[in-house]
């Protein structure tokens, strides 16, 4: 049952290194009154991701900054309860933009989309393998990665929400895959139930030395979640006309200083390869065909995900930590409220 | 008239930072004979480029090393001599990988292209605008630049043979051109005499700021031949879906140390762009086309370039200093026969 209250997260400080708790504030607000071709609705799950740390400093990127004072962003699958939008009626189920928080308002500029109804698949996938993380990874593998069959592609974060989808679709695909994890236990799971050829555990091996050992021809694709020394490395071992899609960077979200570049970006041009940076946002006209896709192949047990589910809103802000220490064990994914 | 001998001049030792007198050495050899579907060619013309730099060291890049005890590598002018090849005659011009030294001899597999008969242009332009530093100005700018009207393009080395070229492409296509160079009167002749928009002194001037100042549009295209802290400087500055296109970093080339890579690379995902390298032999199927359109440009006076011919075969390894130094006057040319 909704609470007759709308609890909220807001963002309170902007966080300098590691998000503290005290960088928000709970409060709890009346349920939001709804206007013209508006609809409200209740958050049922919240997602968690790496970005959200970026969303909370006041810098030049690709969204606006969170403001201080309101609800932390976030994206949510959440239920129609009232509409004055003919289009959404109650009982309907959105992913939008919901935030830390338990009640959302979406106007008809938001950004949100209908779930459709009937698949077999429950609705956390929406925040996963069906939401922005498989989107992410369907578009930035596929359309910034170019593979091709029988390409050595190399993931890091390869346990993670994106890199384990990215990996299979490249499996899929007749590639070869390596992985990089942060332990041998995310190995295993990466090697044994993924099906990647090899996962390197980069905080006991020697990232280089094995890239070196299990890409015998060199690294064609990499699909790049964490910046730092590991994409340094990787670009010195990169083929002719190797392709890096550059996702995400968590190893730099917390450095207080501006990190060095990769030293070895000139192989850039001794290879003439490309680096490229992309927003999955840019292909939201084809959100419906990935999804479709993402969703026949899970169906088909082609691509298997976790999500680990934190539940009570107000855990979020520690259950986000788990993204930067690397404990978190597939998508992380808040439950506000019962789906009844 | 051709000397009874052929000079040449070996890699003897793989500099250690800046080239040495004392890593070449003159010889005098016999001239070498031809066998079948060979032919010799007397050297008129040579190019003095940045890349050779890298060429001088044994690792792995793009082409082959120059193996010590070699005639130093360099692409050439040449004239015919002597053939066993039936599709080339005493007294035909190719354009090729000529080396150091007075004789060379072409076999089938060796790259060579004959130079067209009959344009109203100087054979020297076969090394510059119509040779490999146009090309790669064509081709680096229009296929990895991808530039639009409209767009603020910025190009390092400004007053360079390739960024030379760049540039006035771009003012042709209706771009907004933003040059850097190493002297007020670069910048000027590249403002003045080139028509762009506006040229930053790097030595003088504060980049970033000067960047800032020149492209309140922000960048959408960056043409980098030097790399080092101005890459990193416009990386800072660059708009939504920016091309950087990687054609050398001669700022880093005499390094003894790898130099830190650019800090800001991260800004290619924030703002969706791609940086890329790219060497022109892989266009080498479109060379007609392209040399055709750069000769068309060049004879209707809508490319502009200069070349500085330096006399002798013997003062190439002093005169490939002002490539580093920046005190050459646009293409650095070899003059080691006379034509006629």
């Amino acid at each position: 049952m909704p609470e007759a209250i709308n609890r909220q997260i807001l963002l309170k400080s902007r966080p300098v290194g590691e998000i503290k708790d005290s960088d928000f504030e709970h409060v709890s607000t009346p349920i939001p009154t709804i206007g013209d071709g508006e609809f409200l609705a209740r958050n049922l799950y919240l997602s968690l991701d790496p970005a959200m740390r970026g969303w909370m400093n006041d810098s030049d990127s690709y969204i606006e900054p969170v403001q201080l004072g309101d609800s932390m962003r976030a994206s949510s699958v959440s239920i129609v309860v009232e509409s004055n939008n003919p289009d959404y009626k109650p009982g309907d189920k959105v992913v939008g933009m919901g935030n830390w928080q338990d009640y959302v308002v979406y106007g008809p500029k938001d950004m949100h989309r209908l779930i459709p109804k009937g698949l077999p698949l429950p609705l956390t996938n929406f925040l996963s393998i069906l939401g922005i993380t498989g989107l992410t990874a369907y578009f930035g593998f596929l359309d910034i990665g170019e593979p091709k069959e029988g390409d050595t592609v190399v993931v890091s974060a390869a346990a993670g929400a994106v890199g384990s989808v990215v990996g299979q679709i490249a499996k899929n695909m007749g590639c070869r895959v390596v992985g990089l994890a942060g332990s041998d236990e995310k190995c295993a799971w990466v090697k044994d139930e993924l099906g990647f050829d090899a996962c390197i555990n980069y905080k006991t091996q020697n990232v280089a030395k094995e890239l070196f050992k299990n890409c015998p021809n060199k690294i064609d694709v990499y699909f790049d979640n964490v910046g730092g020394s590991i994409l340094n490395d990787v670009l010195g071992q990169i083929n002719v006309h190797a392709r890096i899609s550059i996702c995400g960077a968590i190893s730099q979200y917390n450095s207080r200083e501006m990190p060095p570049g990769p030293s070895n970006y000139l192989t850039l041009l001794t290879k003439r390869s490309k680096m490229q940076g992309f927003i999955v946002t840019d292909f939201v006209a084809r959100f419906p065909e990935a999804v479709q896709q993402l969703a026949q192949w899970s169906i088909e047990g082609k691509i298997k995900h976790k999500e680990e589910v934190v539940d009570g809103l107000e855990n979020a802000p520690v259950a986000i930590h788990k993204l930067f220490k690397g404990t978190n064990q597939g998508k992380l994914i808040i439950k506000v409220a019962d789906e009844a």
